[in-house]
């Protein structure tokens, strides 16, 4: 079986919000044997959305739909697939009940444009849905089954695990072949690089297939595996595993979801070591990063964004002479700002941070996008120099994870 | 003329990356008044992408298509579209030079890989890439053009404002109509509510149209004018947006790309207030979000990311006894920790945030997703308790937003 996603909706055709969903619905598919080859986004228009369904049910057995269910007049999805299948649309009672309910429950009042959620195309099967007002729906219409869910992750996530899958898995009689993917996560290296260190590998396996993908904060190596069972599939991804990560090495930071601040969060606690914060142009975006991960509070105790020069001289200890001299971006505050975090904070190890995240503010000998690191564990300080292109918002973003991805190296190499 | 984007890269496919493109494409298709309707995404396999081609030359007259030029192995644009347009691969000389000139300003060794990039289907125009080693082409196919370009941002938008818009003008004589948005946004209130608000003025126009679009952190509504020129499509927006502003009233934050920190940030520029913040479980966001903002330091002077019930008590002056009293997560605590938070960093305002952000650590008396949210303005102390659903994630940013609309509804009502 092969399946198409279709994405309704004006605002995801404009690309401003992060599928997240996709990702989610093609490994749920991987899971049980369907491939995904297309994704389309249309916008809120019946005619165009009866005409994406067109095309995907000519490419693909099962066509996901989410999105374009709610209460709204732009919510186009339930009309659109009732025209396309040539179907109308009628009231399910047990629906708007449940509907009436989830407004009822958090003492909100029903706008009437709610009820509009409770129609579906005659004939399909509905499935309800507990965390919001939009109940999806199943179509089977020819050799296709359309299936409708709602947008929001919170409430997709549920209604594709619980009701599509076993809906599918049923359809199917069995699952054919099983899929399973693995990746490595790769920083301190480019795409290129990582790609040159493994070439080789690529070009020989087509089984696992090897996916070398850039994001913005590492490199990810996805390693996908078909085979009879999830046994075997696993078995063969981890002996290519093994190979790239020998030739990575330290590069490797972890595995499938990992990110930085869990590979850095593990260290600490692996070390029974406290960590504490300083920064200027991150303003907080790495104790807020590293705090991300359940739990952190084991290790981390706190920061000071020290954002007026002030306040890195009352709250960190950098004293005023060494601003005046150096000034706020110089490898010099780097090293006072850590080791004054350490000392204010009675932690075992601290990050700081300062640079000129932009646009304004940079000068031919300090030019936007200059910072400094410090790392400072148990005295033992130091201080790494980075240029980073690219936008405010990038800069403080590689800032951080580049200050994360510091300590995580030089936590992974003390010996407890 | 109609156009259909196409984004190449199996990534793409599976939604790990935010789609900021799109957004830009269509922006810049719609001041040349050109329709985007489609946005397709297809892996990296060369014969789906021209499957791809095939549907979206159907249904569109340019397809613009963006990723897939890298130098990997699984980069399969220029082959794609070469094989869909029964055309050869050539190398340009030219692009070959230019892509060792970009490693050698950079002292970095060209990997061998990088020459494919300079490989075009014959026949096609090719585009420069000053930003990045990948070129971009144009190949006009018989009803058809075929645009190219790197999926790269920093790349892609010079491309397309410098070479791609000049082309597209060109190729049409003139520009037939013009297209201009306008967005409100509008915190404090759902999209149904929003939807409820203006409904008849959404059913009543057609020109201007009016979209509602729930984002995690706020609500826009965008509204769309066709004009022969652009003073008139601005026109006819003002209008429309002025009724809107009147009945949301408050509720309105700012326009366009507007965000609660710009308005909050305008608020305190106006007043000529200091901030200071003082973060529990968002643990820096408060701080990351308001100096997001360029030019933020003239008002943030600083934050305590207090992690640690010990950091609350030394730096922020929440008393022992309140904290075994009443908790870290309690009224009394947030107001506390406001109130020392201006104490500690001499500001006019400062923000706090104490609260439980999960997954674990709720009670039945305190479930996670209960946020206090204290702000203190000069001693006019307030204290705002929220119950926020969702994920770990989601409920940080939503304390983070939400504090930032009560600074920013408590600024606005103080007249100077």
């Amino acid at each position: 079986m092969k399946a198409e996603v279709l994405t309704v909706g004006t605002e995801l055709l404009l690309g401003q919000i992060l599928d997240t969903n996709s990702l989610f619905l093609s490994k749920k598919l991987a899971e049980i044997g369907i491939d995904l080859y297309f994704k389309t986004s249309v916008g809120d228009n019946v005619e165009r959305v009866q005409q994406a369904l067109s095309t995907a049910c000519l490419r693909a057995d099962v066509v996901i739909i989410t999105g374009g269910l709610g209460p709204t007049v732009d919510d186009v999805t339930r009309e659109s697939v009732a025209k396309f299948a040539g179907s109308t649309l009628v009231t399910d009672e047990k629906s708007l009940r449940g509907i009436e309910e989830y407004f009822a429950k958090r003492s909100l009042r029903m706008p009437e444009n709610n009820r509009k959620q409770a129609k579906f195309p005659d004939g399909a099967i509905v499935m309800e849905n507990p965390n919001g007002s939009a109940p999806g729906f199943i179509l089977e219409h020819g050799q296709n089954i359309l299936i409708a869910m709602p947008g929001v992750p919170s409430e997709m996530y549920p209604m594709m695990e619980k009701q599509v899958m076993p809906y599918l898995v049923r359809k199917m009689g069995k699952v054919p072949m099983t899929i399973r993917s693995r990746s490595l996560r790769v920083m301190g290296m480019g795409e290129s690089l990582v790609d040159e260190a493994i070439q080789d590998l690529f070009k020989n396996s087509t089984n696992p297939t090897i996916g070398v993908y850039a994001h913005d904060a590492d490199i990810e190596i996805r390693l996908t595996a078909k085979a009879p069972d999830a046994a075997k599939a696993a078995d063969m991804i981890e002996k290519l595993r093994e190979k790239i990560a020998e030739r990575l090495g330290a590069n490797v930071i972890g595995e499938d979801d990992d990110t930085i601040e869990d590979a850095a969060g593990r260290e600490l606690k692996r070390l029974g070591f406290t960590l504490s914060t300083a920064e200027s142009c991150t303003a907080g975006l790495v104790a807020h990063t590293i705090t991300a991960v359940a739990g952190s509070s084991e290790y981390y105790i706190g920061g000071i964004n020290s954002y007026a020069n002030r306040i890195k001289n009352s709250m960190l200890f950098v004293p005023e002479e060494l601003l005046e001299k150096y000034g706020a971006v110089s490898e010099e505050c780097a090293a006072a700002m850590a080791a004054g975090c350490n000392r204010a904070f009675k932690t075992d190890a601290a990050i700081s941070v300062t640079g000129i995240a932009g646009p304004g503010g940079g000068s031919a000998e300090k030019p936007v996008g200059l910072v400094y690191i410090g790392v400072d564990i148990r005295g033992k300080n130091g201080v790494f120099k980075r240029n980073f292109g690219g936008s405010r918002k990038a800069i403080r973003n590689r800032a951080a994870q580049t200050a994360l991805f510091l300590l995580y190296q030089q936590l992974k190499d003390i010996v407890k």
